[in-house]
């Protein structure tokens, strides 16, 4: 009937791969189980790697990471028992905008008519996807070879556009059934409503003409779409100083001279927060206004006197503009922006220098302050939830180095997962994990996969015996877990090295060691005192006792 | 207003903890996190002990196996983050009928008006409640304290009354806000419908008196709604045989002798098989017909001779009666069944006797035959999904001793954190748990909450390098995982014995230290040959194979 059953035909299974390669996909994470093994097999034969896990939650992280770096993400797994150990990691990627397809294998369709009580079905054969409709923004069953080709198309496109989860579930005995084969993609890029934009840009080039002390606040948007050049240009002929979120973290070269750093609220530094929250105009430019982002409700922005532009919409005090692309504005404002005149000694700023002290008990802030200089051009920093996430903010991360961090859904866990995410998407880049002893727990159990696929992550487990933010909050015996040997984890899994440090000069001796073994993974079990935490995690202490605790804030 | 609101008053935390007291908890399963700690506290102060484990699905497995054994279980997690770590395990909890309370933390009613994007925040605050909805039989939040009470009350019934999840969320500032306190609980037992049930049981018990070769089969229901005796009863005052599904396996003592084994289709012994299908009456009480436990569609029961009790509703051939309570239904066919004459030398079984060869490599047949003579009436048996359940399906199981397994939602993991919920819901017993190597490598680490309660299993691991089960469907290299060190893992965790097993003289010596050491863990690494496999596989790979394979099968 239409033109696309004329043409040559393939079959659901190999046009959906055809389409995830097209979209520039190269792996897949994911565990195999009996309803998706025959897609497993398609997967094998074509030229897209699977990345076998141990868990399926550890699969979803790495695919959320992976997709961080990518730009697209898959995570392969089959019905139910395996999808729904997907679904935490997955909520998250919605909620910090990660571009990941989860594609769930599913009972046949023939069988579910003969026999309605097959294994992994929960309620009924729509469970599955009504529980991914609420943490996606597409969803569908490939159910009709016919419709299926439009349903894959619509759905990848999905992802991309919003750079949000999307769900395809695919029932065995759909696999090999025939379909249309795959058409040119039709390619529209998105595009602003010229007129909208030109309103906003004249009433936002307007106020950042008139401010005296404009600023920019950046966030992680620029990462997800790309704009980061697009940033540095505005920055650069605006003359502007520049802070990011704690999400957008890296999205510019932090030894910028134009770089603040991060502004969170009283969590960040003190100078920082100063120069955004006094500025008279904050272009505030893809960042979620998310509580940790603004320190947990420390931050002091005036809406009065910022222009918030997103990937959604564009703010400008109290009023918005629809159909406005963030890139056009972002080229829109360096394009006209009236350069402020340049303090005279920019210079690029060089990192801060370290000596270590013989036998002095290492400290959450001396580790932080040690890793800065250690950091090179070639390495990734993955930060977990917790003290390391905090801690982390102060690092200065140079240009080209790319900052990970689950920083506005905080799930606990991501570190080690989003290691493997990271390498699989770029082998030149070593991972620098930072990771609490509670959230490694949780699923740092996945080194097993970075072992076994020969990846150099260096894992420091900030081994603080137990959940020591949750003590500054509230202290009780359920902060509290069981201590392990971390750095002896290589003797079950093969090669890999590891390493215990309590002092400056023994973490020193490690770092000197992995530093030079990039053949192999390390874990560093790093001891620190349960009740030491970060300087950002103090500052926010401070601040929230002179304003008389969290709850009486308003 | 009401007579309530004159009452004393509680708070809605208090009154919380007070209904799951009376329910008969002793203990909740979890990990804190901020949205929930201030209940956690609640929690500690209480008389019911706070299990802190790795991972929230360890925890919900934990809290499953728990409720299968103490007739409610719960778990206790922070927001999304948390709770949707649990979904899986709740999932099966759903499908299997277990009576697990999910209580989660959430952010408080004012901070989310005052700021939108908390963290742990995925789409709205509706969303993790929207999700549970789709695996519970009642979910509520408890945003108003005038409602909670009743609220309460109605969803722990919903939970006992139809042994299947509920969710509760509590936003942390509504924890200390006061409510009526609890009064005193209304409890209505379950009534039949006195009409229906004399008119099923005259049709039920004309088909037995009318059959020559009637037999019983018998499933998980019977443990969940605690109808042991009830059936022991009937069995014996009727002298029919009787079979047991797979998921019910062990709600009848093993020796007995009028039991025949586990009916499973072609999976199942050749014996059973016979005398179940060639029965001219088949009496199925408490099953549900599953796939798995039907032997994967080589079950051949025709309905036309079934008489099928469940907790739902009875069915006679091809018509069905409501408003039968489960337990009136067999104590009725009891008192009227008109008895078989009974065999003669009837007597109780023993169990068959093992000798190990020196040398010899073990194999999972000779493993299973091996673990039948170690069992002890103190002891419980948890397996794992895959061969570890089918090669455990022949295990004479001597009364008193618990079998545990997720025989139809068969999500992988269960076995270890499960081992954790027996044995605090039942400190006498000590678990036997079989798990396989890849669902090993997923919760597996619970047993370094095992370790911290000082809790006492024996956990074997079949070590067969990878998805074996899956190896007899599509072999792929997606099949092989990395193989740990399993035995050294009280390495890590501290007290605890590890064993390394590859000949049956070895496993000698393992069990033999083992049994005798009482006070620790153990867990056994069993070498096995990648391809070997139970007598329940091979023979449904015959089965399957002369039948022209599952494929073909209408």
């Amino acid at each position: 009937m239409s033109k696309r059953t004329r043409t040559t035909q393939t079959t659901v299974g190999k046009y959906l791969i055809t389409r995830l390669r097209q979209a520039g996909l190269g792996h897949v994470f994911g565990i195999p189980g009996d309803y998706v093994l025959k897609f497993y097999d398609l997967l094998v034969a074509s030229p897209i790697e699977v990345v076998g896990t141990c868990t399926e939650a550890g699969a979803a992280f790495a695919t959320d990471a992976y997709a961080r770096v990518a730009g697209l993400g898959c995570c392969c797994v089959t019905y139910c028992v395996g999808g729904l150990n997907t679904l935490n990691a997955v909520a998250g990627a919605y909620a910090e905008k990660s571009p990941v397809i989860v594609i769930s294998g599913a009972p046949g369709l023939d069988e579910r008519r003969r026999t309605p009580l097959l294994h992994h079905r929960v309620r009924d054969f729509a469970t599955q996807r009504a529980i991914f409709e609420k943490v996606t923004v597409a969803s569908v069953a490939l159910e009709d070879p016919k419709a299926a080709p439009d349903q894959i198309d619509e759905t990848i496109a999905a992802c991309l556009r919003h750079k949000r989860p999307v769900y395809i579930e695919l029932p065995r005995d759909v696999v090999d059934l025939k379909c249309a084969a795959p058409r040119r993609l039709r390619t529209e890029p998105e595009v602003s409503d010229m007129e909208v934009l030109a309103e906003a840009l004249v009433e936002a080039l307007g106020m950042l003409g008139a401010a005296k002390r404009p600023a920019i606040l950046a966030g992680v948007e620029i990462h997800r779409f790309g704009l980061q050049n697009n940033l540095l240009d505005l920055v650069e002929r605006s003359g502007f100083p520049i802070a990011t979120t704690l999400l957008g973290k890296s999205i510019i070269n932090e030894l910028h001279p134009q770089h603040l750093g991060i502004y969170e609220g009283a969590m960040g530094r003190e100078d920082v927060r100063r120069t955004i929250e006094r500025a008279d105009c904050v272009l505030i430019l893809g960042a979620f206004m998310t509580d940790i982002n603004l320190g947990i409700y420390t931050a002091d922005l005036d809406i009065r006197r910022t222009i918030n532009a997103t990937s959604e919409r564009v703010a400008i005090k109290h009023h918005s503009f629809s159909d406005i692309e963030l890139r056009d504005f972002i080229e829109g404002l360096a394009a006209r922006v009236k350069p402020r005149r340049k303090k005279k000694a920019a210079k690029p700023r060089t990192p801060r220098t370290f000596r270590a002290r013989k036998g002095q008990a290492i400290t959450v802030k001396r580790f932080f302050r040690r890793l800065e200089t250690f950091l090179e051009a070639n390495m990734g920093v993955v930060a977990d939830v917790g003290d390391c996430l905090f801690g982390a903010a102060d690092l200065t991360i140079p240009q080209r180095t790319e900052f990970l961090s689950p920083a506005y859904y905080t799930s606990m866990g991501f570190a080690v997962p989003a290691a493997l995410g990271v390498q699989k998407a770029n082998p030149e880049l070593r991972p620098i994990v930072i990771v609490g002893d509670g959230a490694f727990q949780m699923t740092g159990l996945e080194l097993s996969t970075i072992a076994r696929q020969g990846l150099n992550p260096i894992v420091f487990v900030l081994n603080n015996k137990g959940y020591t933010t949750e003590r500054f909050i509230n202290e009780g015996p359920y902060n509290d877990i069981l201590e392990w040997q971390y750095h002896r984890l290589p003797e079950l899994f093969g090669p890999g090295r590891g390493f215990e440090v309590r002092t400056e000069d023994e973490l020193e001796a490690a770092l000197a060691a992995t530093r030079v073994d990039t053949g192999k993974y390390s874990i560093v079990n790093v001891h620190l005192d349960k009740m030491d935490r970060s300087d950002a995690l103090a500052r926010l202490g401070q601040r929230l006792s002179e304003q008389g605790g969290h709850a009486k804030r308003s």
